[in-house]
């Protein structure tokens, strides 16, 4: 990690946005705990990403274990695909992921998609030595290192389970379910969030790549052949594309376009795509992540999985680096198919055609009278073998005689006896396996790239500030609040009334009374809180409704007040109702410097 | 489970609240999951008590991992007390709870506290069989069976890793990082929303005793010489209790009374158990639990953990037995100095003196110039264990002569080398370890024991009707939509646009347009919806605003009101600042029955 990365881990300790797990006994790599500002944080980003693909879509949630057992990841491909390259120094004994050393020692730049042999033979090729102790890694077997954390379901060993890697599967198993309450009437999305686990080789930079960590996900289930998103509510919303063909390109560029405009054109090949593309760049701008650092870009031919139709990534930039903070992918009907094969239940929904149609059908209806006296006990295996051969290939009963086997010999039965005919039966409709589209959202990494997209340094009065210009829809806290002084009883008691007050109204608030005011101003800037109230002296003096100042974090201005206003105004405010300088216009501007 | 447990069962799994997980594989005993109505129902308890325990408290909340390393659990006790009673049938190789088996089989009520010795005993003495097969467990061993999950962290086997069996521990382990947050200056309170895992031997009662569950706890660390709760806040609560001296009273009763004089008359020892006793009852009211089936019990002597000062259940009654929701303990400080002993960290917090205060402290100056060339090499160790001695024992400094062991052999040193003194110092506080009271509340339960309390039938016109009573706080679907018909274009158009502005405002829709009106209002009963909104032509005609009818759940009278003020009416009704009464007064009552 360079510049942005460090200010970031070291004010994310300092400041309880969060920091390495279990400290107290050496730590557990891959595992961080968020301290009370980034657990808000987080918990705000989760609400803000409910209320815009749950509630505003109409989508189900739901909330599924985070343990399932061992049949759910054969059915998914888990437990036979879900592996990375790992390698071991014979000397320290570290493990590394061999396909990361490829690329941090050489110009390749996706050694994840090579074979193992290949990894085996680059390691020797570029004289790849061990990070950790330099140890020579040419003669080191790469093995295939399952991500999944297993454990073991009640008493003996008999039953394993694993945490699961991904909550899309606990959607994908629970779709008979699910399909039932939504009434069999496709499309419809289900939607979850929660923690996820992957037992990485060596986890690293901070919370991007973790093992535990939260998702949020959607499955929209759709119908290929009749639904279509409505795509006119975000045709007008710009992104910024970086399709395969640019990827390619010598000079490839971004493509600056609407999302109207790249389904009309195929840059985005499918509408469910673009229709997801556009709400999630609407939702990444409203919780604040800044637009000319973030991109979606296409996944390459390699990098996709082979059932997915397409695939785009959403990327954020943090400290040089793009990561990937969400992925959309066409997933075909791969997932319910699988499940299909290995789960027993009905993973289809019934689609009705638009008028009833008119099938032929063979049918047979054997001469029991007949089969019974010659075949005796095997008459009805007989019988069974005759309807079987007529749906299957009814040209068999052209002749006088038919042919089947029973118990591995072949018995010839009369035509007519076996009754075959034709009958025309009116269907309704017919059982599909519905499609899915996958916006898929890392809940870490976006609040680490909030964090690293809000970072801001200044000059206030004389001195140099740091502070988070996070958006009032997901800052940890939403107002401090001050006693001007700390040893003057009333302004305490009337600013502990305020904090009552705001909190009952439904505001996170933090109470601070330590230390000069402006110091004071400076711990919530550094935490992103958006506003801050102070109770002085001035306010409760005088005539008029007593009042309080109102200290906008990123501009550092001061209005003031009345006290009885405050929790109405401080929502409009956040609700972006109104502006904090509609606030200066409609009440008082501070002028006296109270910041410093 | 009889009748109640049975039809709650039933409603759950049909109305999409919860459900055995992963049936299409055959289910996984003991894990559950939510279905998009439970799902909200939980999101919704658990934000209310965000707001209760965390918000409103001012307290901090945060999110720690739930694997965590083995260290971790040796400190906690966890690794080696965290165990059940199991024995296995010879004969079909089923596990059981031996002590469950001795519950349900004699008059033993608490065998959980016998010795494995004596449950194996019991087993015989009373010819307890397997309730499986019926095979005969008397000679067959009790195990200690432990409760947590175990797996293995990153490649190889090296590092095992435990899922929490609690939140509290990520608490409690991460209190040295929290403590510098709330710049160490008590009472503070902690707070963590997540799962818990319990690797139980035989799981049961539907979501009541599972194997992945949602804890919401709180640990409040507090100075015991000088922090109070303001108990004055919930003095005149009223409450329930069923202390220890009632259980073991014959006949005894239970006590109606207020926190206040619970805690001024003893039966709660301890007032920060009491504050959040209070708080409790509060809340339980206003998520809606049955006051009336609902109490606070003490825990007897023998549940209690030997380190818990005093202990309290949380009850609520369910198909006619009483199951724990929540637990409030007195812990003292056996959490945080486990953790200290155990882990490498400063557990404790610096607590001022009132006054500083002026102690003596014996030091010595050991002449290394007498030292030195006496001792060559080991002068240093002579000279740190002269410290060490001074500290420990200043007596052992009044004769001429001072004798240390370094090395394993005796030294004797001249007291005027040693250069022994009496210091005065001025000292201002001292390091404390924090007293913990833990208020614990199992998430799944309470939605388990909210669904039982909200569950009526009544009669509506002449049909029977199933209702689920919820409190408009934790309801999973805010208001149902319809058009009246779905065949007019014109009210299918205007219903999904009254969805989308209620959606914007924050409210969770569900819309129908399926089957007809009177069988849309059962639906939502059934989930328990507050409110259902209907449009239809005679809302639409006529020279006023265009209106909508209103009807609430519970009494199915309805109010017709303009669309204009839809939004704001229905937020004061939920927010309880007006009733439907309110409503009915302010507008008109539909008299004419669009129920049927």
């Amino acid at each position: 990690m360079s510049g942005e990365g460090e200010r970031l881990a070291e004010l994310a300790k300092r400041r309880g946005y969060f920091f390495g797990a279990s400290g107290a006994y050496g730590g557990a790599a891959g595992f961080y705990t968020f301290g009370p500002q980034g657990a808000a944080l987080k918990s705000n980003v989760e609400d803000a990403w409910r209320d815009r693909f749950t509630v505003r879509e109409g989508n189900f949630e739901i909330e599924a274990p985070t343990i399932m057992p061992e049949p759910v990841f054969e059915a998914s491909g888990h437990l036979d695909g879900f592996d990375d390259m790992l390698v071991e120094c014979p000397d320290c004994g570290e493990s590394h992921r061999a396909d990361h050393l490829i690329e941090d020692n050489t110009s390749i730049e996706d050694a994840e998609s090579l074979p193992v042999a290949d990894v085996e033979d680059l390691l020797g090729d570029h004289g790849i030595r061990c990070p950790n102790c330099g140890g020579d890694l040419a003669e080191e077997a790469v093995t295939q290192f399952n991500l999944m954390f297993e454990t073991t379901i009640g008493p003996g060993s008999s039953t394993p389970g694993y945490l699961r890697p991904e909550t899309a599967q606990g959607i994908f198993v629970e779709f008979p379910r699910i399909k039932e309450y939504a009434r069999n009437s496709l499309p419809f999305g289900v939607t979850q969030i929660g923690r996820a686990y992957r037992n990485e080789i060596s986890p690293r930079k901070s919370i991007v790549r973790t093992r535990e960590f939260t998702q949020a996900e959607l499955e929209q289930f759709v119908d290929p052949e009749r639904d279509d998103p409505d795509l006119d509510r975000v045709a007008d919303v710009e992104v910024t594309l970086y399709p395969v063909t640019e990827q390619e390109a010598d000079g490839g560029a971004y493509v600056e376009t609407t999302i109207g405009a790249a389904v009309e054109e195929g840059i985005v090949g499918d509408a469910w795509i673009g229709y997801f593309l556009g709400i999630a760049q609407e939702w990444y701008e409203g919780v604040g992540v800044d637009t000319d650092r973030f991109r979606f870009r296409q996944h390459l031919p390699g990098e996709r999985a082979h059932y997915a139709a397409d695939c785009w990534d959403a990327e954020s930039e943090v400290d040089g680096d793009w990561i990937e903070v969400a992925g959309f992918a066409y997933r075909g009907d791969y997932d319910l198919s699988k499940h299909a094969e290995y789960g027993d239940d009905d993973f289809t929904v019934f689609r009705e055609f638009e008028e009833p149609r008119t099938v032929e059908r063979a049918v047979v209806e054997p001469d029991m009278s007949v089969l019974g006296p010659e075949y005796g006990s095997e008459a009805a295996d007989v019988a069974a073998a005759l309807e079987e051969l007529a749906d299957r290939n009814p040209a068999a009963f052209d002749g006088d005689e038919v042919q089947v086997t029973v118990g591995g010999e072949t018995r010839t039965v009369d035509s007519d006896v076996a009754n075959f005919r034709i009958e025309e039966r009116t269907v309704n409709g017919e059982h599909i396996t519905p499609h899915v589209i996958e916006p898929s959202f890392g809940v870490d990494r976006t609040v680490y790239t909030l964090l690293a997209h809000a970072y801001r340094e200044d000059e206030v009065g004389d001195e140099t500030r740091t502070y988070l210009s996070l958006s009032p829809t997901v800052a940890p806290t939403d107002v401090g609040v001050f006693p001007l002084v700390s040893n003057v009883p009333e302004l305490v008691d009337r600013a502990e009334g305020v904090v009552d007050d705001l909190r009952r109204a439904g505001f996170s608030v933090t109470y601070d009374d330590s230390g000069s005011i402006g110091r004071r101003y400076r711990r919530q800037d550094e935490v992103g809180t958006p506003f801050c109230v102070t109770v002085d002296r001035d306010g409760l003096e005088g005539d008029g409704p007593d009042t309080v100042t109102v200290r906008e974090r990123d501009s550092a201005r001061q209005v003031r007040l009345p006290i009885e206003s405050l929790s109405t105004e401080l929502e409009a405010v956040m609700d972006g109702d109104t502006s904090f300088d509609g606030l200066v216009a409609a009440y008082d501007a501070v002028t006296a410097d109270t910041d410093a």
